[in-house]
Parts: C-alpha cells; sequence; structure tokens
C-alpha cells in the first residue's frame, strides 16, 4: 500500500489531502516568501493519529513539516519538498481552566486568541499575546518559542509552559500533561522542544500556565526624541511603574505609513522620530501609577488611552505596521534581539546597511522595546534575494545581538545559525537532532541546515 | 604524565587534593546517607580551567562529579567510584545587578545567600529561596532546578535561568550571559542543562532573572483539621491573595519534634493535625489582605505575624524540621510532586506504606502545599535499605505525582525514572545523554541509571 493511502486510512479521506487546490492553503506562507510543494496534506483528528501517521512516513522515510496556523514568518511551517504536510488544525480541544492552580491544557490547534477567550471566561489572562492570535496556534507559538509585547511580564511562550505532549521521529508519545509545577525526574523533554521548531517532536498538546486576569489596563504613547530617550523611558517605567505590561516602539516612518494606510489622523499633535507604546494592568486603575511614572521620567507630552476603544486605537497604530508594510511588497521579515545599551547603534545603522546591500530597499522598524526585540522589514529586494537579510542578521550579531528572537530560525536562517552560534554549540544541536531523529525526517532543513538543502533549491523557492 | 599532575598544572597544587584528610568533606553529603572515594578534589578558579579539566579527563577516560555547595540530597553531587570530584566553589562572583533589566550573572560557587544579599542591595530580589540558602551554590540551584517556597509564585530556578554557561563532555564552552531575555536561535541548551544534574555540562554561570524588592512582607500560621482543609486554603489564598509569596504546610508530628528540639512552646494555643504556613509580600503592607483573604476561606483561628522577628520566628517551626529529624539518624530524604486532588490521599496512606515496608520506620511530612511538594522524611531504615523509599516513590506514583519535585534524581532515585516517565522518555533522554556525552564520563549513574552501576555497588554505599 502507498504511503498516501495507508495516511488517509488514518485521519479519514477528507482530511489527506493530494488535490494541488485543497492543497494550496498549507502550501504558501501568508507572506508568499516561503513554500512548496507537499506530497500530501494530513489534518489528523487526535494524538493518536498524529503518532500513526509519523510511524508510516517513519517507515516509508518520508520526511515530514508540522503546521499550525500558518502564521510563521521563517519558512518553518510550509513544505520545501514534497514533504508530508501534517497540520494540526483539528487538535483545537481546550480543557477547563484552573483558575485556582492558574493552569489548562490547550490542544496544539487551539488559536491564541481562543485561549485567551477561555482564560477570560475563567477570570485568568493567558499572558501572552501577538497581533497574529486569531490565527497562530498553541502549538506553534510553543514551538517557536513565541513572545510577543507582554513578554515584559509574564515571559515568552516557554514561561506558559507546565509541561506538553508531542509524538517523537519515532512514534512515541511524551507525555507530561499532569499540571506538576514541579517536576524534575530527569531531563525535561518538554522544555527542549520549546523553541525546536518542529525538528525534535511533534507538539500536539500543552499545558499551560495562565495569570490571574487584570482587568484595569492603560496604554501611553509617548513620542521621543531618540532610541536612546526610548530605551531610558523603559528603564524609568521598569523601575517606577510595577503594572507595567508591555513596552513597544516604532519610528515615524511606519507611524506615517500606517496613518496613510487607516486614513486616520496621528492622535498626536506633532511628530517625533520615536513613539513608545507602553501599557500597564492592574486589579485596580493604574493611570496615577503610569503618568507618576511618565512625569518622573520627565516625559511632558503623552497621550493617554484609559478606555478600551483609545486603547485599541492606540495599538492598531503598532500592530497596523504589518499590514500597512504588506501593501508595499512582499517584505523580508526579520526579527532580531539587540542588548538594550547596543539598541541606538542598531536602529540607526540597519536602514543605511539595508540600502547598501539592496539598491531602493527600504526599511521600515517596530517591535518590543522591552526585549530589544526589533522587527526589521525590508521591502524592495525580490523573495529570493537574501543579501538585505545577511545585512541585517550580520549588523545584529555585530551589535551583540541575536538572529532570532521570537519568530525561530526556520528555514530563512537557517544557514545563519553556526554564526550565531559557533561550531562548538551548533555541533552540539546536531548531535540532539541525530539522537531524536536520526533519520532527519521532522521539519527537515529547518533550524539546522541540513547538508543536502542548498543543493536542493535553497530557501524554498517559488516552482 | 599523569591525570592527577597534569590537573595540578592547571589548578594549582593547592587546588587539587590528594590527601584523603583534605578530600573528606567532598566526598560526603551532608546527612551522611552517600558518597564515595573520589580519585582526586580539584577547585578550578574559572570557566577555562573547567575546560581545561574536562578535556584532560576526557583525553584520560576520566568520569567526573561536579559539586556545588555540597547540599544535595540525592547522591549526585558525591563521587562514587573513584571519579574526579570538580567543585564549582571558586567561581563565586557576582556581577553587578541591572536593576532597570532585572538581571544578574553570577558564578556557579556563589551561594544562594550572596546571590540574595547582591540582589537585596539593589533593590532586587532573587526570587527563589531555600533552607539551605547560606550553602547551596547557584550552579547546584540550577543543575537540580531547586524550587523552595517561593516557586508559588516566582517558579523554580529555571524561571530564573536567562541564559549560563557551561561546559560540555568535550571540553568545548556554551556560553549564553548576554541577557537577551528573547532568543529562540536553536535549540535551547541552557534550558536542557537546567535539572540535568551534570550529566550533560558543567554549569559555570548563569544570568539569572531578578524581580523587584517587595519589602512588606507577613505571614500567618494557620491550623486547620485536614489536608483537605489546607489543600482548599491554598486555593482560597491563591484566588483572594495576588500578594501570596509562598504557602508550606507541616503536620502535628513535626511541629512536636520541633519545638522540642528547639525548646520552645507552640505559638499557637492549640494543636491541629496540619498547619499551614502561607506569607505575603508586596510593595505596601499585605496584611489587610491576607487577613481578608484568610476571613473570607472561613479562618477563625490564625497566628499573624507582621514584623521581621515574629516572621522569622514562624519559618523556624517549618525550616527547624530538616535539623530536628536529623537528629533521630540519617533520614532517607524523599522529594515527591503530588497532584493537589491527591494530596490528602498521599499524605493519609504514606505513613503506613513506609511502616508496612520496614517495621519501625518513623515518617515525618512537610513541603510547599503550592506545588503538591511533599518532603518525607523516613527514619529508621538503615541506609542502603531501600524499601522504605521504594513504597514511597511507589505511591507517589500510584497518586499520579512525580518522584522527584525539586530535589533531583541524582543516583538515588536513577532505579525509579523509567517507571516513572516510561521507556519511551526514557530511550530519549539516554540518546541525549549518549549525543552530548558518548564516553559517560560526566556525573556517570546520575539521572539515569548506568548499566555497570548496580554491579559497581549500588548507591554509592559507605566503603
Amino acid at each position: 500500500m502507498d504511503l498516501e493511502r495507508a495516511l488517509a486510512d488514518v485521519v479519514g479521506a477528507r482530511h489527506a489531502l493530494e488535490d494541488p487546490e485543497l492543497r494550496a492553503s498549507y502550501e504558501r506562507d501568508w507572506t508568499g516568501r516561503f513554500g512548496g510543494p507537499a506530497r500530501v496534506v494530513v489534518r489528523p483528528a487526535d494524538t493518536a493519529e498524529v503518532a500513526e501517521i509519523v510511524r508510516l512516513c517513519a517507515a516509508a522515510g518520508a520526511a515530514i513539516v508540522p503546521q499550525g496556523g500558518n502564521t510563521g514568518l521563517v519558512g518553518a511551517g510550509v513544505p520545501r519538498n514534497g514533504e508530508v504536510l501534517l497540520s494540526l488544525a483539528r487538535l483545537d480541544g481546550i480543557g477547563e481552566v484552573d483558575a485556582a492552580l492558574g493552569q489548562v491544557t490547550v490542544g496544539a490547534g487551539a488559536t491564541l486568541a481562543a485561549l485567551q477567550a477561555a482564560c477570560s471566561h475563567a477570570g485568568q489572562d493567558a499572558g501572552l499575546d501577538d497581533a497574529a492570535r486569531d490565527s497562530c496556534t498553541i502549538g506553534g507559538v510553543v514551538a517557536c518559542d513565541a513572545g510577543g509585547a507582554r513578554a515584559l511580564r509574564h515571559g515568552t511562550a516557554r514561561a506558559h509552559v507546565v509541561g506538553l505532549e508531542a509524538v517523537l521521529a519515532d512514534g512515541s508519545t511524551v507525555s507530561r500533561l499532569s499540571g506538576l509545577s514541579k517536576d524534575n525526574a530527569g531531563y525535561d523533554l518538554p522544555q527542549l522542544l520549546v523553541g525546536s521548531e518542529g525538528t525534535l517532536g511533534i507538539i500536539t498538546a500543552v499545558r499551560w500556565r495562565t495569570t490571574s486576569a487584570l482587568g484595569a489596563r492603560v496604554a501611553a504613547l509617548v513620542p521621543v526624541a531618540s532610541t536612546q530617550a526610548a530605551a531610558a523611558l523603559l528603564r524609568a517605567l521598569r523601575a517606577e511603574a510595577p503594572s507595567l505590561d508591555s513596552c513597544d516602539f516604532f519610528l515615524d516612518e511606519g507611524m506615517q505609513l500606517v496613518l496613510e494606510q487607516q486614513r486616520r489622523a496621528s492622535p498626536l499633535s506633532q511628530r517625533a522620530p520615536v513613539y513608545v507604546l507602553a501599557e500597564c494592568a492592574a486589579r485596580t486603575d493604574p493611570t496615577d501609577e503610569l503618568a507618576a511614572a511618565l512625569a518622573r521620567a520627565g516625559i511632558e507630552d503623552a497621550l493617554i488611552a484609559d478606555d478600551t476603544r483609545s486603547r485599541e486605537g492606540l495599538w492598531r497604530l503598532r500592530e497596523g505596521h504589518t499590514e500597512a508594510i504588506g501593501h508595499l511588497g512582499v517584505p523580508h521579515k526579520l526579527d532580531v534581539g539587540i542588548p538594550l545599551a547596543e539598541l541606538g547603534r542598531f536602529l540607526e545603522q540597519v536602514p543605511r546597511v539595508v540600502a547598501d546591500a539592496v539598491d531602493g530597499a527600504r526599511t521600515i522598524l517596530f517591535g518590543h522595546l522591552s526585549d530589544g526585540n526589533v522587527h526589521v522589514n525590508v521591502v524592495g529586494p525580490d523573495p529570493e534575494d537574501e543579501r538585505a537579510d545577511d545585512a541585517v542578521l550580520g549588523l545584529a550579531l555585530a551589535c551583540g545581538g541575536t538572529i532570532s528572537a521570537e519568530h525561530g530560525v526556520g528555514v530563512a536562517k537557517a544557514r545563519w545559525l553556526e554564526r550565531a552560534r559557533g561550531a562548538d554549540e551548533v555541533g552540539a544541536m546536531r548531535a540532539i537532532k541525530r539522537a531524536l531523529d536520526p533519520a532527519g525526517l521532522l521539519n527537515p532543513g529547518a533550524v539546522l541546515p541540513s547538508a543536502g538543502w542548498s543543493v536542493l533549491g535553497g530557501l524554498g523557492r517559488r516552482p
């Protein structure tokens, strides 16, 4: 029996998609930059079906690419060369939120928004948010260790993983969903899988740590004169506003682009080089605390949004960047982390090194100030042209930063990993990969560049 | 040149101890239950010396046992069969605490108390505490993923590790001390090393996440009628007292033992089967919040300690257990984690299963209620007699719990690991161990039972 037939027997014919038209939305990422043909798209219903698929693929020597909401930005969740595309979308159950314990079990295919809603219903807070909330899934969030704006206070996805369930490359299942907040019996395989982007195992469910809901929120949009001033403001807010929940930034070029795209006027009376968007959350109204912290930081001009509607209006300025940039062309989206002390230098130099690398390339910057986490968006270069990417990542390393803060390595940055981490550390990673996936069938080419990969066609370019 | 000579050339003759008298304190754990002869004790001064020691030992095929403060309870930090004992005690530097960022770099050999003092000096809080604070070292705390009472709010050691530096089995060094709070470029080797008990690498420094100091503290000692009532109280406090910082428990037998040992009278007017010791910490006095939460939980009888001296007096009742039990003989100290729903059953049954296993064995229980983390102390059985250990661990698993919550597996529980985790998961752990330490030279016999180990003499018994 051929593999396609065997897989269809496991998931049912309706959930084994061989028709190119049905497969299409699984084969290309939303930016249009990454993707390639899948051998077949399978949509299992539960962990047992995932395990059976992995066993069948292992026996056939077929490579597997796991996919959640297909919102990734580094090509880790789309096929490249005829792999089996395993969609976790149907594993979308969410268990009962244990509010007293602060935990809930979530299927890998549940969206972040669905988890947030379930938590909210129980008086809890998922503690993590990002602009892709309606589409991105918890399995993907954990597989790439997503962070978002609120990582400042609540940590990245890793901090929320009490335990998880995953299918390993041999089809065995690791299950740690009992919710024990202390459990150090042996190596913590769940924490190893966090951020491994589907290359060491396929996450099927997560025991998620929630936090008490903090119903009172206030945001401030603060125009500042420089990134140095923005970093100083962040430090002041961290010291003076214990309810600080997030602290993002964007630049004037992005602001103007978003305002034009959203056909609205700036809520501020004047333009500034840099805008800081800070939000506080507490049980009781944190407006006075935020205002006092801003005053102590010497800020005289800030727009305070203390009701939901105006707060969301401010966030649309920040979150609208992605859509506004998308209208300029297929963006190269690079997510880097820079030590705060070097952030000013990085932000100042990056547009120039990009323009030097590719004539006419345009750079739009925004990100999570609190983590030195900069989203570098480059429009202009062809999707296949990696010169701008190289310039940005090289500058990030020169500034003591990382080539990936929260998007992951995927296929986009795999060939950069050794330069970022050094040969010894990548050697240890390769040893772990060989140990858990000796045949290299789980998401080949992601994170660690596979030897044959560049020969097969670079970054999974359009066929 | 023989290995001893070569090691002495690296660390200096004064720090390569071959004299049995000088070696003695490194060769036996403080309970007196675990230990054996070391080939030599080496005390390197820095990471480069650690790396050189590992390279020399690798070339000579000599096994290494890393040791921090030698406060471990599972025999993971003492030699068993003539290994090289590598003490990290001299790597005790503590860098500047960055209060605004909430981070500090700490040498593996710095004690927890030294880190706490450095944080406090900078208006920060290390966020982790345990009774061994004056001796246990940060390297050991991270290597076993220690938790303690405050893990309720701040997580175990893992949650505090922004990054770390470690020497791997081939002598290469992994270094992630730049303090980037988001960095997912490749597998998170630091998080894999957390809790691996020196079997995958030797931790030399840690980038530690601190938290804002909360200067106002209040504790309450609450006598309750049963463990069910204690668990209900915990849930109520979690829901009603957001400043809850820890929630421990002990039983009347332990209370009486401690009072007798400390020659003091009970601060409570009446005895009760179970005592809950809860503490709140906040920027402003949390006494009203705690009192209100207790009232809403239906607690009428509680001793509130709102000054440092009386608060410390209450904690001495809890922390005095270890010393008081030590006076009864060499204890078997078993650290397990039990789901809250099963905690009552476990606590009720454990004294009986222990007594059934070993005639006359006495069981004293206390622990961190918030994590279902029970410290089971058994006195009576010989150090070599493992029947009581087996009874306790078997009951923990039968209750859906873990054989190790925060002490680690060490050599004490290695042969239990497969029963706890299953063959598939332990198989994956073995593959990782082989990948990173193919010759099996790092802390052999700890965590994963080595094939030859049982032949060589069980648990590293007294020679």
